[in-house]
C-alpha cells in the first residue's frame, strides 16, 4: 500500500503538478461555509495568503481563519508510481523467462494538439515499463476503410496486445464502427458493450476494467478503504467512467446509489455516503456541505479555470470544492495528482494482463 | 393504460390464481406494527376471519381490527392479457400484410415437471398470439453437442426469431457455452453479456430488454408512474432482474440504488424509495415500515410458503408482506397475479420485436 501525504505534501504535489500555487490560505473578507466553521473541523494558521481555489457561493465570514484540511490525501500520483514499478518489475521477469514484453498500438488520427499531447504520454509510460509501442498517425482526411485496416492488421499481429484509438476522431468516421472493429482481447480501454455486460454480471468477469474507474478503485484498495456493506455513491454516468465505477462498487458489495443530472437533492443523498465518487466534470460542483464527516472522497474531474496567477492563465480542479471538502472528509484525492496519473498506470496494467493472458502466463 | 382494480378485486383475483383464501382478515391476537396501525393508514371493518398471509416478527395488538388496503392494486394479470391482445392484434397485422408470423423456438433438456410446465405455458402463450412455437425435447443424456446442433439449426432458420433454452441444465453441460451458441438477434432472454453491455450504456439500444424487468417497468408505465428525477431502490442484484431492472430504471432518470444482501440497514434505505423493486426470493422479508408513504412497489418475488387451508399444502407471496406495505404504498402489485403474468408477455412481445426486426417491419 503506497503511503499517504500529508496535508502540506499535498499542496507541495498540487504546486509541482500544474505549475500554479496551490496554497490555499485565505484573505479577508474570506469564504467559509458555516457547516465548514464547526471547530471540529478547523484550525487557525497566522498564515494569510491570497485565496486561489476558493469555492464560489459560500457565505462570508470576516476574519483572518485559515483552514488547514484533516482529510488524508489519497496521493494518487504517488501511487501510479509504485504501480509503474510493479509493472516495470512484472514485465523485466517476462522478459527474462519468455522472451516477450507487452506491445500497445495506438492509432491517432488527425492533427489535435491535445490527442497528440496523450498519444505521446502514453507512447512515454509505455516506454518507461517496458512496454513496446506501435504507433500509426493518419491524416485528417484519411477514410474510415484506412482506420479499419489498421485495426485489422494490429488485431492480426501476435506483438500487439492492446489496441487504443485516440478519441474523438474526424466527424466523417462513425466512431462506433472503428471501436467495434478492435478485438475484444486487445480492447484495453474496456469499453466495449461485452466487456461491460460481463462487468454488469455477478457471475462474469470482465477481460479488461476501464482504466479511470480502475483507478479509482485501486486507489481505495491501496489506501486501505473498505468497500463492503459501504454506502457509496458515484456522481455522474458517463460511459467511460460514471456507470462502471458504479459497476464495480457493486461487484465489491458496496451499496451504491448514482446520481446524475435529473436526481433531486444531489447534496442529502451523496451526504449519505462513505465513499463518494464524483466524474461530473463541473468544476467545485461538490460542495463541503455533500459530504458525510470521515467520508473518502475519490475526485475523477479535471476542469480547467481561469487563473492569471498561472502562465497559462487557468489551473485545474476538481468536481469537488476541495478546500471544504478536505476539512469533512477522512481521505480525498487532489486534483491534479490524484485520479489522473491512475489512468495511465491502470492502461499499462491492462496492457499487460492482455499480455499474459495471449502468452499464457498468467 | 390498463385500469386498476379495487382492493376487493385484488383479493378476488388473488384467490382465482392460487386457488386458496388470500382474505387477510385479522382475528385476535392480531399482528399489526405500531407503525402500521397510523390512524391515517387504517379503516375499520367487523369481518374478523383467519389470518393466513400475516408477517412475522410484528408486535401483538390485542384488538380484531381489520385493516383494508389503501394502494391502488397493479393488476399483473389483466395488464399481461392486453399485452397479450396488443400483440395479437399486431402479428394478425403482419400475417396479412407479409404472410409472415413470429416464430419462437424452445430448447427443453431432461425430464423436470417444472421446466415442462414452463415449456407449456409459454407454448400455449405462443399459440394464443400467433406465434408459431417450435420445440425440442432432449433426453437428460444428451450430449452437449446435440444441443448446440439444435441451436445452430435454429440460428439457421428464418423461421425462427427467438431461441430459448429452459434452465437449468442437466450439470453435464456448460449453461454459459450453450447460451453463448444462441444467436445475440434471438437471444429473446436478453441475458447476453453484449445486451447487457449495450442495456448499462447511455448511447447504445438493447436488442431485447430481459423479459422480467420489462415487465417491472411496463407495469409502472401502464399504471402511469413517473419514474425521472424519482428516487427508487431495487432489492436484488441478480443478473435476470436486480441488476438489469436497476439499469433500465436509470435509463428512465431514476435516483437508483441497489439494496443486496450485504447492504447494512436496507429498510432505511429502501424508505427513502418513491418506487421499489424487489427480487430477493425470501417471503415477505419486506415490511410496511419499510415503504415510504405513497411508494410504488413492484414484488418480483414469487415464494411458496406452507398453508394447509390449500389442496397443494402451500400458497405463494411475494418478498413484499402485502398486508402491511399495501396500506403505506401508493400502489403495489399482488403476488400472484402481479410481475408473474407480465414476463410472459414481455417474452412474445420480445419475439414479436425480433420478427420485426428480422423482417424490416419495423
Amino acid at each position: 500500500m503506497a503511503s499517504a501525504s500529508s496535508s502540506a505534501a499535498m499542496f507541495g504535489t498540487a504546486a509541482a503538478s500544474d505549475g500554479c500555487s496551490r496554497r490555499v490560505f485565505i484573505t479577508t473578507p474570506v469564504q467559509v461555509r458555516a457547516s465548514r466553521s464547526s471547530p471540529a473541523f478547523l484550525r487557525t494558521s497566522s498564515r494569510a495568503i491570497k485565496t486561489y481555489a476558493s469555492c464560489s457561493n459560500s457565505s462570508v465570514v470576516n476574519a483572518a481563519l485559515v483552514t488547514e484540511a484533516f482529510a488524508k490525501v489519497i496521493d494518487g500520483k504517488a501511487t501510479a508510481k509504485t504501480i509503474r514499478e510493479e509493472i516495470a518489475a512484472e514485465i523485466s521477469k517476462m522478459k527474462e523467462s519468455s522472451g516477450v514484453v507487452p506491445g500497445l498500438a495506438v492509432i491517432l488520427v488527425g492533427e489535435r494538439k491535445d490527442s497528440a499531447t496523450y498519444v505521446r504520454n502514453k507512447k512515454k509510460a509505455c516506454e518507461s515499463v517496458g512496454i513496446k509501442s506501435y504507433e500509426v498517425h493518419l491524416a485528417e482526411d484519411c477514410s474510415e476503410q484506412e482506420v479499419l485496416q489498421h485495426i485489422s492488421a494490429f488485431n492480426d499481429d501476435p506483438a500487439v496486445n492492446g489496441i487504443l484509438v485516440q478519441l474523438p476522431l474526424p466527424s466523417h468516421m462513425n466512431e462506433q464502427n472503428i471501436l467495434n472493429a478492435v478485438c475484444i482481447d486487445k480492447d484495453v480501454d474496456g469499453f466495449s458493450p461485452l466487456n461491460i455486460g460481463r462487468l454488469a454480471m455477478r457471475d462474469r468477469e470482465p477481460l479488461f476494467v476501464p482504466c479511470t474507474p480502475k483507478g479509482c478503485i485501486e486507489l481505495l484498495h491501496r489506501y486501505g478503504v473498505p468497500i463492503k456493506g459501504k454506502r457509496a455513491v458515484v456522481i455522474g454516468r458517463s460511459n467511460i467512467v460514471g456507470m462502471p465505477a458504479s459497476l464495480l462498487l457493486q461487484r465489491e458489495d458496496a451499496t451504491v446509489t448514482v446520481v446524475h443530472s435529473r436526481t433531486k437533492n444531489p447534496e442529502a443523498i451523496t451526504r449519505e455516503a462513505d465513499i463518494v465518487i464524483t466524474a461530473v466534470g463541473q468544476p467545485n460542483m461538490v460542495r463541503g456541505s455533500w459530504i458525510k464527516p470521515g467520508a473518502v472522497v475519490i475526485d475523477v474531474g479535471i476542469n480547467p479555470v481561469e487563473d492569471t496567477s498561472c502562465s497559462r492563465g487557468y489551473r485545474l480542479v476538481g468536481d469537488v470544492c476541495y478546500e471544504e471538502a478536505s476539512k469533512i472528509a477522512s481521505a480525498i484525492t487532489p486534483v491534479p495528482g490524484g485520479v489522473g496519473p491512475m489512468t495511465i498506470a491502470m492502461l499499462l496494467s491492462n496492457t499487460l494482463s492482455a499480455a499474459k493472458r495471449s502468452y499464457n502466463l498468467e
